[in-house]
């Protein structure tokens, strides 16, 4: 059976290589498989980015909050200035913060089984789907109320690209992987899909975010060309968006962090001991 | 040697693995030597994807010169509203158009010399770098001649940290990967991060982008919110950033893409007939 883990997918330069030794001397005429050998789980600095990252977005969230509450109108469902704030919160927490720790589980908890990750990763997709629908509500009711267009900024555009890219990942994922599951080989064909639009999706949310933030700092504080307090701390937490994102993406890509298959992993695929 | 293609940058999911058979039946004790055999150059959908990808871009850049010629001032130096638009006509060309075609090199013209390919990578930036300079003095001028202060806007925060990686990278990888170049050790390490980066500074200058838009479009499209032709057209311009982007991240990550050392490129990092 072919491994179709999210955890195997990594960004591999250099890797896969061919030796000077091997192809001038002819010493090893197999000269892959020492590379592949060095394609084992390396942790060194695992511990300190992991730390590092989830820091990065749990301030991240800390600070949009503090953003919505002290410069903004704070959070109220009946007020609809209010209102609109469950939207950057919402969107920041699920789109961003619990994105990335769906696809992390599969770093960050390297040695629960691999059902449970799937569950996990799949649990916190539904989690993030609810708070879309929060968060969406809350932006269009606001809108409505104003007499304010829904969907016709960038940000929207591309904002909905992101959220269907996420949700067919959800619902191809829950089908494909999950339940029913399909057959190994399908999987296997698949994955490398579902991992490229993960990240993409992922890349997407933040610079959807990127374009909101841009878009309200503009509304909203008239002297932004002067940098008042809000003007830094809205610039701010961009560049944490973006600074996690980094962190992110090479937690979930860096070949030693890799998750590699675990005997029960497959114990648990062949549906031996369930 | 060690080979440090940036070509063999790639996404992995799947193919690093561990087959049931092997772990179930033992038939195999040494799986992942099939996985590595898999890793072979297969070129399917390549030609089109890669045809499509430069066509996304060539509009792309098309459109923004459409847009700032019609819908804006056009191209004047004289006139500062006209000398803005140099900015993102260049800034579009180079940090995007320029850039992907700096990284895809290695895999849209794989047949080239290794050394040949690395010149022309490193050829294009420098290009870029100049288009990146006349765009910043197009702008920082425009806003002195208006009295409008430079670098406060969550725009320009993300897009000088774009330029600082991008410049780091230049010029880190001149002396690295081509004058003098490091030991194949050295360059091997350190060929994960100059990918990494690299694809990095590529999304953020995106990103910025989007940004950009976003900010120029509300600025001087008051009926943004009812859509009208140009704001049709900005939102377009963003979604083809997003699709190019895309495109151009999975030409460069797909595994099967991967240009796979030549044995004249290791004649060639030898010193030997060069």
């Amino acid at each position: 059976m072919v491994e179709e883990d999210p955890s195997s997918m990594s960004l591999r330069p250099g890797k896969t290589v061919e030796t000077s030794d091997a192809m001038t001397e002819g010493t090893n005429n197999r000269p892959r498989d020492k590379a592949v050998m060095e394609n084992k789980e390396d942790l060194t600095g695992f511990n300190v980015l992991y730390v590092v990252t989830q820091a990065t977005g749990g301030l991240l969230c800390v600070l949009v909050l503090v953003w919505c509450s002290n410069y903004r109108d704070g959070f109220a469902w009946s007020v609809p200035a209010a209102r609109f704030n469950w939207h950057p919160l919402f969107m920041t927490i699920g789109m961003v913060f619990l994105f990335a720790n769906s696809i992390m589980v599969y770093r960050g908890l390297r040695n629960m089984r691999k059902k449970q990750l799937k569950l996990l990763h799949a649990g916190i997709h539904s989690a993030i789907l609810l708070l879309i629908i929060i968060a969406q509500v809350a932006v269009i009711s606001f809108h409505n109320e104003l007499n304010i267009p829904n969907f016709y900024s960038l940000h929207s555009w591309v904002g909905i690209l992101t959220m269907l890219i996420f949700f067919f990942q959800w619902a191809l994922g829950l089908v494909a992987f999950l339940f029913p599951g399909l057959s190994a080989p399908i999987r296997a064909a698949m994955m490398p899909y579902h991992i490229y639009f993960g990240l993409t999706a992922f890349a997407l949310a933040i610079a959807t975010c990127l374009m909101g933030l841009t878009e309200k700092v503009f509304f909203v504080v008239k002297n932004y060309a002067s940098l008042p307090g809000e003007g830094v701390l809205v610039n701010i937490i961009g560049l944490l968006f973006v600074i996690f994102g980094i962190l992110v993406v090479y937690m979930v890509t860096h070949i030693g962090y890799k998750r590699y298959p675990r005997p029960e992993d497959n114990v648990l695929l062949t549906g031996v001991a369930e």
